[in-house]
């Protein structure tokens, strides 16, 4: 508890993983706290779309991120951190067993979770035709039926997707109108592979090893191999807010672009942060982990932490 | 010809390399124009922080990036495009050997040069002690001396940089002052292992296969067997200018948060861009790259081009 790190790094995904590269490129004194078996891209049973690697399961590609970080000895504490006070120079943590890390800077990288529909064997099926995102899982549906659960922007877009390729697409709403821009909904209206299901929602997986279909509130039943939940996300921002950090009116970090926060001394990277492109991909976390890492060094030098 | 591509990716290096997979996640017909091997991360010998591969040569990352590409069945003309019109509805793009391309929108990923001390066999010492690139490269000079030509905030942070691990490290400046921060530059003054050589130039680099020292403008020889050459980057943006798309005062490229450019249906990522975080790497790169041929994809859906 003596040492004082120049950065904890919160969450061990993607975001956090690349911060602690960059970091430990910078020379910084670094560390990081969290789960990386924990992050939400494990749930993909391939990432074809991460630039260098033509596909690799979630799982394998965070322990490559793994790897590289002990290559550059940052120590991984496989904790949550459950509490951070700030002092006058800087940060004090807490992990779930009560051990103190002290640090001067704080990257937050603890990602969101999708909204899941809260149904039995939800997770049971994470991997198995259950999936929260399009753009990494659309293109392993080809010539199948699948189903969106949705009616904002999002789902109809992950609809049109999975219409390019798939054989059919539900897209299952609970209100009678779907919410999306009216031209990407008359799209939606113009697609004969999409047929919109209103008032309606899922309440039963049905399936043994890999999903085969769903039952509707309705009473209706359709035979699907995929379940895309396009219900938005929850940024992990419990210990954000409790460092008085702003966030967006969805709860998602506001940073700069170079990845600050109102909060001197604490940055944010990844699916936490409320970033404008809409794209929550390893590709993106990732680079502004490495940003992120960059800013805490600037500071430094300049003697703004 | 009679074809029309959804997209042309003009740049094959890392942030057009990633835009074409990204594409193709979105189906998006698309073609890739640019020499992947002429990018300018092939000049680095390693490379050990992008995300997942702890020691990589430039040349083979590309290659991985390439290989990626190919795997989506993105096709790659390997020339150069030497004219880009805008017609009513689509863009018509000619190549170094007359070819036309057609496409409704254009990424443009050129990159940028770094602005090269024009000396004699400059060239044949990059990645054998001559560097553009000191996050890239710093490491790889533990314990050797060094040296970093140039007197800006990044010649200086370079040099900060270097010095946590060299043996010694010398600032070259054709000036009497460094024009870095004052605070940087106190530091420079505060570090034992930092000597500033004002009013020279580099005139001469000394070395068989790899270098061995350098002669300075003032007669001085110094031993080191690395050389920072920090003094700028020339964005190549040719094409962008006869498309009338907007550059900030150092000539790269201004996009919005979704890489879009003032020109619709024209996008940009990579170098090529004014990003303000100003890191130049291969992660940002094929991230902006991402966010790139996404709107693209969007703009195509909400019938914007």
């Amino acid at each position: 508890m003596n040492k004082e790190y120049d950065c904890l790094i919160i969450g061990a995904g993607p975001a956090g993983l690349s911060a602690g590269i960059y970091a430990a490129r910078y020379s910084l004194k670094t560390i990081i706290a969290g789960i990386p078996l924990q992050s939400i891209i494990t749930h993909a049973w391939k990432v074809e779309n991460y630039p260098g690697f033509k596909e690799i399961s979630g799982m394998d590609l965070i322990n490559k991120f793994v790897e590289h970080v002990k290559h550059f000895e940052v120590p991984i504490i496989e904790e949550q951190i459950v509490n951070v006070e700030k002092k006058e120079n800087h940060f004090l943590a807490t992990t779930s067993t009560n051990k103190k890390i002290k640090a001067r800077t704080i990257i937050l990288a603890t990602g969101s979770t999708s909204r899941k529909l809260n149904i039995a064997n939800e997770d049971d099926f994470i991997g198995k035709g259950v999936s929260y995102c399009a753009t990494c899982d659309a293109m392993f549906f080809k010539d199948k039926i699948v189903a969106v659960v949705g009616g904002s922007d999002s789902a109809v877009m992950t609809s049109m997707l999975l219409a390019q390729k798939s054989k059919k697409v539900y897209i299952i709403y609970r209100r009678d109108k779907l919410r999306a821009k009216p031209m990407m909904v008359n799209k939606v209206m113009k697609n004969n592979k999409i047929e919109v299901i209103y008032n309606a929602e899922v309440k039963k997986l049905i399936g043994d090893d890999f999903l085969k279909g769903i039952e509707l509130s309705n009473g209706r039943k359709l035979s699907v191999e995929g379940l895309f939940v396009e219900i938005g996300h929850v940024p992990n921002t419990i210990i954000a807010k409790s460092l008085r950090v702003k966030t967006s009116e969805h709860g998602f970090i506001i940073v700069d672009e170079n990845m600050r926060t109102n909060v001197k001394g604490v940055y944010a990277a990844g699916d936490i942060c409320g970033s404008k492109n809409k794209l929550r991909q390893v590709i993106t976390a990732a680079s502004e982990g490495a940003i992120a890492a960059r800013s805490v060094y600037e500071d430094k030098e300049n003697e703004v932490v």
